[in-house]
């Protein structure tokens, strides 16, 4: 048994960084405007920095970070003294103003960055856009045989979105605060600026209420965040430029509140913090004065906690079962002329904004919250779609998209990318346009563990960031792929677990082996949606998330790999498309080795099991996609019965099993038709 | 260019694995006494545990952890639910008390674990020993084809030695509070009983006082631990049965003690925390009576701080130069008839050791604190030798031995495990032999980072860790190295780096290309030692620490797999040998097929162009490899001049290059020696 399956999947992967700089380089989001220039910006020991105009703790900090990850990735030393005399300094970073003391929407996040021959300069109206332009910088540095350096360039960038975020949702599964801290890292290397933060939910609440302590007594399971954590991650992310903002989900997925605060729900107790996932019937009873006492007092604390100008109140998904049901609730909405149940939700919103608005905020909620009766200062998040979006926008609400970036929907970077908040389908007037303020990327966390969580968000995430922050006319996926590479690696540097997630899951499913064969495996495969997994199998809170769709990886780059290289087969360059055959024939011949591995592996590793099968279907796609290769490289097509065959076989396959879908079909299936002549 | 090389070299770790299950299985360290019977208890979802006698938070949280892990591993989710009928519960577990308050070297670690037919028991005189005893049925817990099972077994447990510690000095490099508390996580697994914090030194001062609070504020660089973190990691280790044994170095390795309070060193400051490395001159002066009072101050504050009975006051290399330069010092000790430096530093270790007796404490020091004039309630670490712990032994002090069990020496880990506190040779009494109460194991900081530290700390202190615990008849090296390799992997479970650590590092080097060239040359590779490194390239605490040899792991697998293939080539047995044969042939291909590959890599990641020559190198030797095969399967030998050109090659590799020296060289003279027709 030959076993190089691993080595050989990446090959092509090496094949594309070799490829001279394309013009986007490694820049991730693509600045607004840029030219490149000949010449550079050698890195070496003489390298030096001064900061000119104003300068804080902050700027201090994140430039320190950078010449931090440049001297690790140059095996430079660089001084740290300060430097007096302008002409011989190498980078000059200067900031006009502090940026505002609680960064807002309308915070100034641009910069302008030149390189030329041994100087670079680094301005920008504000701390953040500093922030923002060292990230950039980063992603510049480059080496060539003649050493590290810049290339010259003039940079100027701003975003195209004030509002770029991702939401964390902690209380499905903890996520602790390195976590957060690493996944805060990653958003600034991307130059997202809103971390929202989903904290209390039917499985869990998050946070210590000083005044309301049974909250986290009894509502987390001890997994929460103490004051002191909630601003060390603040002021962890005001360093990186990037606001926080907290949720509070009412008047449903609310279970965990009513754990210790039965009196507050819709139904009598006892409550149980929830295991199971979906839409459950626990809610606030939005009829009795007690419940918006509980409710300012626990947002007025929160709001002290928490500086950002927006909170965010949840609202979605309350399916009204426990206001039906009693009679108490039915009465009160008859006596106040609320006709549904919409109606007293609407009321419920009404008094949440009037408290949020007496403790300072601008309230945001989901979809749901879209009532005629609420003012025009709510922030609309949509889950729905870019319709629901452009809808709110007519109706002058600010809205956010998130429908369409789902990150348990376990879709390829792509798709996400192909997704625009103001797409021109929308028909928006340039004010209704402007009421768009940009977007959140989700992850929910019913099915994601600290283990898997960088996974799950990275790459993928980046390829939202910069639908957010580039021009729109940015959109050149292959180049987008491209670049995903780099940054995935890079992440690695920032602590996440990008590129080594799998061979770190699959060490704990079988330690001390050879995992060359469920590597092989795993590469061609991708987990399945989140309702796609829990159809089939309902995880609870409870459920390991251990198995091998665990270790997979979403948008696998064999994928594109593959296709990629049956492109090439088919195209009209005689040696590139030798030296395709030449790989595609390891890769197949890869997966059927990889077969008897994974059984051998799978003997005493329980886990590896649902791989057996899966290994089995792989090796049958390696020796169609041999024979496949037999019939191109020969003049006569394949018989019909053989392409029929091949097809049942790749229709057979279309079948997720064990959470986990073949990701190479639709390159195998172009394949298996060029054998059989197909065009 | 094949790209196989990765995968190859794992080969041999496979057919390691699949073999049957030997007497020790994976358990590590080995148990003081067990008996294998046939029979199992196999895991389903009906696995149930109850906990009878005594029950506290702690003993809860450990269960709770354990079975966390056994559910990760195995994919099923046990029930929560307490147990009333002891007739259907699979594992009982049964402490009879807490254990010590504060945990001590007096605590009692033993425990009793018998799994028969479907049913476990676990019963332990303190919880300490359930902690100890959970972390053995993890590694008992196993999988066949029958599915998840723990073999039955009558284990008897106990620790040879009560003080089994690890020192982590996070002075010359800081390590926050995520790398102690995993490195507590992998100390538990392995049954190491203390954290030696080693928490001041010239290059740091890492603990917040809030009485003298310049140390950290301008002795840190703002890289501290709060003394509410301090506690959390107490905390965190009491959970884990592990100590926490604090040191703050004195009277030298104290120069960041005197950035913010100079007025008490021999000689008038300023003072700067240093980045160099070595021994200083920096001290404290021992003849001023506002010294002592500053130091009082300080020992009661830690001493209310850290509840271990043990405080570590250092003493270790004080080259007394300022004593000897300051006038005013010289006429104290004539005037109170201290004849040389070491008086001096006896004189001031009496002072040290009524303040801690005051506060409760027991002393603990290097070497350099042993002076006749001591009392024997001083503990001796030694870093000296085996004849210095004896010697100290026969003079009546307790020791522990550290010689030998340094770290950064970048040794093998049966070096380490060859080195018994009490050898034979020592010729010890047995009441003097009693005063030796283990060991520990050193992990000096001056070239380690976060990112590297675990690399660097496992799976190598595992050994030492057996050395400690197990019966001095433990000794076979063959059957330590196979556990080794699954403890390492199962340390990725508890989020250690330890298997990903080489392709992380590499990650940095060369973002977005296939690295198995780099990793085929790095498995051949190992870091030299501290001293080799200082001496060719004095590093300093600013030095990015991200090179190739940062990335290499310290022994690496692959020297012990080569020599094992060496063997069975020229071993009886035709099959091994013509397997061997065949393994061996693609391992040097693959260090000819890396060279250019390497090559490649560093045009563009200057970091790896250290490794260019090293590859070069490498694939001399795999033709050298190669043809010594062909000598070797032919009838004849070697010429003489093949032979001695090859010797001169290998002697031409045994110096370091880059920070790094190849590992593989003695199988390799075996094999050419074997193709000359050597014995």
């Amino acid at each position: 048994m030959r076993k190089f399956g691993s080595a050989v999947l990446t090959m092509s992967v090496f094949a594309a960084a070799v490829v001279s700089a394309q013009s986007t380089r490694n820049l991730l989001p693509v600045p607004a405007a840029f030219e490149w220039r000949t010449g550079r910006l050698g890195f070496d020991t003489a390298f030096t920095v001064a900061v000119r105009g104003f300068a804080d703790a902050r700027l201090r900090r994140a430039l320190d970070r950078t010449l931090r990850r440049l001297e690790g990735r140059t095996g430079l030393t660089f001084s740290r003294r300060p430097i007096t005399d302008s002409t011989t300094t190498t980078l000059v970073v200067r900031a006009d103003r502090p940026g505002m003391p609680v960064q807002g929407v309308e915070e100034d996040e641009s910069y302008t960055l030149t390189v030329n021959e041994g100087h670079a300069e680094l301005h920008a109206p504000t701390v953040v856009g500093v922030i923002r332009g060292l990230e950039t910088l980063l992603q510049l540095a480059d080496a060539d045989s003649a050493g590290p350096y810049l290339p010259s360039v003039t940079i100027q960038d701003h975003p195209r979105f004030a509002w770029r975020g991702l939401l964390l949702d902690v209380c499905r599964h903890w996520e602790p605060v390195a976590v957060i801290e690493r996944t805060l890292d990653a958003m600034a290397a991307v130059k997202l600026n809103v971390l929202h933060w989903h904290l209390s939910e039917d499985q869990g609440f998050r946070v210590e209420s000083r005044r309301y302590p049974r909250l986290q007594e009894l509502g987390s399971d001890g997994l929460y965040y103490t004051q002191a954590q909630i601003r060390e991650v603040i002021a962890y992310a005001r360093d990186r430029g990037i606001r926080v903002v907290p949720e509070f989900d009412m008047p449903a997925h609310s279970t965990s509140w009513f754990v210790g605060y039965p009196q507050y729900a819709a139904a009598p107790g006892p409550y149980q913090i929830e295991r199971g996932y979906g839409v459950l019937d626990a809610v606030f009873d939005p009829t009795r004065e007690e419940v918006y006492a509980f409710i300012e007092g626990f947002i007025g604390e929160m709001a002290a906690l928490f500086p950002d100008a927006y909170f965010h109140i949840g609202g979605d998904e309350a399916n009204g079962k426990q206001w039906s049901a009693n009679p108490r609730i039915q009465a009160y909405m008859r006596a106040h002329g609320l006709k549904d149940n919409d109606a007293l939700q609407a009321s419920f919103n009404r008094r949440l904004l009037r408290i949020l608005t007496r403790h300072g905020k601008r309230m945001v909620g989901w979809d749901e919250i879209l009532h005629p009766d609420l003012p025009k200062s709510v922030v609309v998040q949509t889950w729905r779609g870019p319709e629901s979006l452009g809808q709110s926008a007519r109706q002058g609400f600010q809205g956010l998209l998130s429908a369409g970036y789902y990150l348990d929907a376990m879709a390829p970077a792509e798709s996400h990318y192909g997704v625009d908040p103001v797409p021109d389908s929308a028909g928006l007037t340039p004010e209704q346009a402007q009421r768009i303020l940009g977007g959140e990327i989700c992850m929910w966390g019913e099915v994601v563990t600290p283990e898997t969580i960088d996974s799950r968000v990275w790459p993928r995430t980046a390829a939202v960031a910069e639908r957010l922050w580039s021009p729109r006319t940015v959109t050149d996926v292959e180049d987008l792929y491209r670049r995903l590479r780099v940054l995935s690696a890079r992440l690695e540097e920032l602590g996440l677990s990008t590129e080594t997630h799998t061979h770190r899951m699959l060490l704990r499913i079988a330690p001390g082996v050879d995992l060359a064969p469920l590597r092989t495996l795993l590469a061609a495969l991708e987990p399945v949606n989140l309702g796609g997994r829990m159809n089939v199998d309902p995880a609870t809170q409870l459920t390991p998330l251990t198995a091998l769709s665990d270790a997979a990886r979403p948008d696998p780059p064999l994928r594109r790999d593959l296709a990629g290289l049956i492109h090439d087969l088919r195209g009209g360059d005689p040696t590139r498309a030798a030296a395709a055959r030449e790989r595609l024939s390891l890769i197949f011949q890869s997966w059927r080795d990889a077969a008897p591995g994974v059984a051998a592996i799978a003997v005493r590793a329980v886990p590896a099991r649902e791989g057996v099968p899966l290994a089995q279907e792989l090796a049958d796609l390696g020796a169609a996609g041999q024979e496949a290769l037999s019939y191109v490289a020969s003049a006569s097509p394949a018989p019909q019965a053989w392409r029929e065959a091949r097809a049942a076989l790749l229709e057979r396959l279309q079948h997720p099993q064990a959470h986990l879908r073949f990701t190479v079909l639709p390159a195998m299936r172009e394949l298996i038709q060029a054998a059989a002549g197909g065009p």
